[in-house]
């Protein structure tokens, strides 16, 4: 079958390796002649995967022992809630920043658990740019950002410096580049780009920040019972946490986190450079902005847009089109997207822009 | 390799044909050249495994039409306080049974919403029984029980009857018998018995009872919301639903809850036929509410527990250790469970028995 350029946003493109070691343990996990969805979480085939995972996640983002990593349901999108309800404290407030829809809801849910302060947005120009140099007040219980926003292609160039703990939602971008866990309360990030597929959610939990709410949290939301449980207070969603452990392993002996930042900034490059050059592309985002994951952009001038679209299609590559909510283009470049598609895509644009320029 | 008898108590058995097409959408989905696992839950072949989901339940349950379908995340223990969240009103109440340790744990998290009663419980004897002829209050917005006690090996021989609807935890029978769905206002089980791998949970929900308690309900935990977005209002567990899908499908085919009704009578049938016969075995519960999904059975003479673990280990039975808190053992026999293990197992307790009372 012909080779597809999967430049989905998300659920992703995972390493081949990983989706035949995959395969193979839903039929036959670790030699026992049973599959890996079909036996005892509390088995010792299981914890052992359970416990992989949560050491790579330590080794390739050199988190402290203070931490822990819990793999838990319900994506990030739980994960707007159940972040105030663990670090607001009741008369407490918490500090947000406005980069995009996920940031909104983040805002939203946490609105619903205590007080909540919006220091920057940059919805006032369509979320193309990411705020800088806003104020954070030292007396705010956590700074919350987005560190990368799928939908309009931006990412913070840089982490704001901030004299208070940052909560920050990296669905979209970790293990993409190092970060220092220490400037974190929590980092939380649904599985399904960079770590794995969907249904399960990484969070990096600050120990020393829990308990200090007021408040009674339900059990499925305390992130120190799950702590206290191992991940393991209910049964966890097996295969999900499996293949994560199996695409970190991945990314370990690729190199790790440093090896796969030198490899995203060159298929960034290579993208962002033909985007630049080609009279027919217009970049959607501010440049500093711009986004290693996922590079939005337009067509200067619509009337092309159907020989385009048939271009990319016959050159088997898939999942360009922009979010539903802004139209255009968007390349998602996740850390399993190998260069060679990042080629082929500049290579259509190429071809495309000979093509219209022969009918000129 | 040596078959395995797998009486797994929940993660469990799935059907081979299942296991083996899950397998095969590991590396390639619907002849997509891609994963099931790597492209986005809202392409057209994502949202139609959702809809067949969604469409198998209804049939196989004869689910009427105001009823929604759910697949969310979260397990039922997520589900114990969402119950509570969007039924219970603010200033009304709801009647629990306690049957046991998940039911327990229901109670604990509804109590964080509002005002809970334990109408009946049977922790006086072990939860070796289901409490019947309990008064069930005429003002209460709900019963709420646990239909299948996995642990202690009870269940519901029938539903009580009840003035108010029910919300049932089926967890762990659910698929397992015909259900008259119209009796409740939800039926909600986790996804790893009888109908798919751990990560996600099925939510039978009365659409019209839904909006009336008076409070502000978070996003990911609000019942309304995920019907208005069809199961679909973040990233959903594809895997795990996908292969419920299939699960769902493998029961149609073999003639629906009917057929497997029959089948897992059956199978308990001969279970506790041998347990009653064997003078080396008493059962664990009241005979009259014997789960058809778990026996549960001890040694008379814990001297020879070691003989007989090693017989059964030797005959490729795997998972019927009792549970940790209750000790003995416990053989599970959910759907996909086939008669000839349940003959393989009675076989190894018949040899037992042999062995015994030669060395007597």
């Amino acid at each position: 079958m012909k080779k597809v350029h999967n430049f989905s946003a998300g659920p992703c493109i995972l390493p081949q390796e990983v989706l035949k070691k995959a395969s193979e343990a839903v039929v036959n996990f670790d030699d026992l002649n049973l599959s890996l969805i079909e036996i005892s979480h509390r088995s010792k085939n299981v914890v052992a995967v359970m416990e992989k995972a949560q050491n790579l996640v330590r080794e390739l983002l050199n988190v402290p022992a203070n931490y822990e990593i819990l793999f838990l349901q319900g994506g990030a999108s739980l994960g707007f809630y159940t972040a105030a309800l663990n670090y607001l404290s009741k008369d407490g407030k918490a500090v947000y920043v406005n980069t995009g829809t996920w940031a909104k809801k983040a805002i939203k849910e946490a609105k619903l658990v205590g007080n909540i302060e919006v220091v920057a947005s940059s919805e006032d120009d369509g979320f193309k740019y990411i705020p800088k140099g806003f104020n954070i007040p030292a007396d705010a219980d956590f700074l919350h950002i987005t560190t990368n926003n799928t939908i309009y292609g931006t990412q913070y160039p840089e982490i704001p410096k901030s004299p208070v703990p940052i909560i920050a939602d990296m669905s979209s971008d970790i293990f993409s580049r190092p970060v220092n866990v220490s400037d974190y309360a929590m980092i939380y990030a649904g599985a399904q780009k960079n770590m794995g597929p969907a249904g399960t959610t990484l969070f990096i939990v600050n120990k020393d920040l829990l308990g200090k709410t007021g408040r009674t949290i339900p059990s499925m939301l305390d992130y120190q019972l799950h702590i206290d449980k191992e991940s393991m207070y209910n049964t966890p969603p097996v295969f999900p946490i499996y293949v994560s452990m199996l695409t970190l392993d991945w990314l370990k002996n690729l190199g790790g986190v440093p090896a796969i930042e030198k490899i995203n900034a060159e298929k960034a490059a290579a993208m962002y450079a033909e985007i630049d050059r080609n009279p027919l592309f217009v970049g959607y985002t501010a440049v500093e902005d711009r986004s290693k994951m996922n590079a939005t952009f337009n067509l200067v001038d619509d009337t092309h847009k159907e020989l385009f679209d048939s271009m990319w299609k016959e050159a088997g590559i898939s999942g360009i089109n922009g979010h539903r909510s802004v139209g255009g283009y968007r390349a998602s470049m996740y850390n399993a997207l190998p260069l060679e598609s990042v080629q082929a895509l500049v290579k259509v644009m190429q071809e495309f822009e000979e093509k219209v320029s022969v009918k000129a």
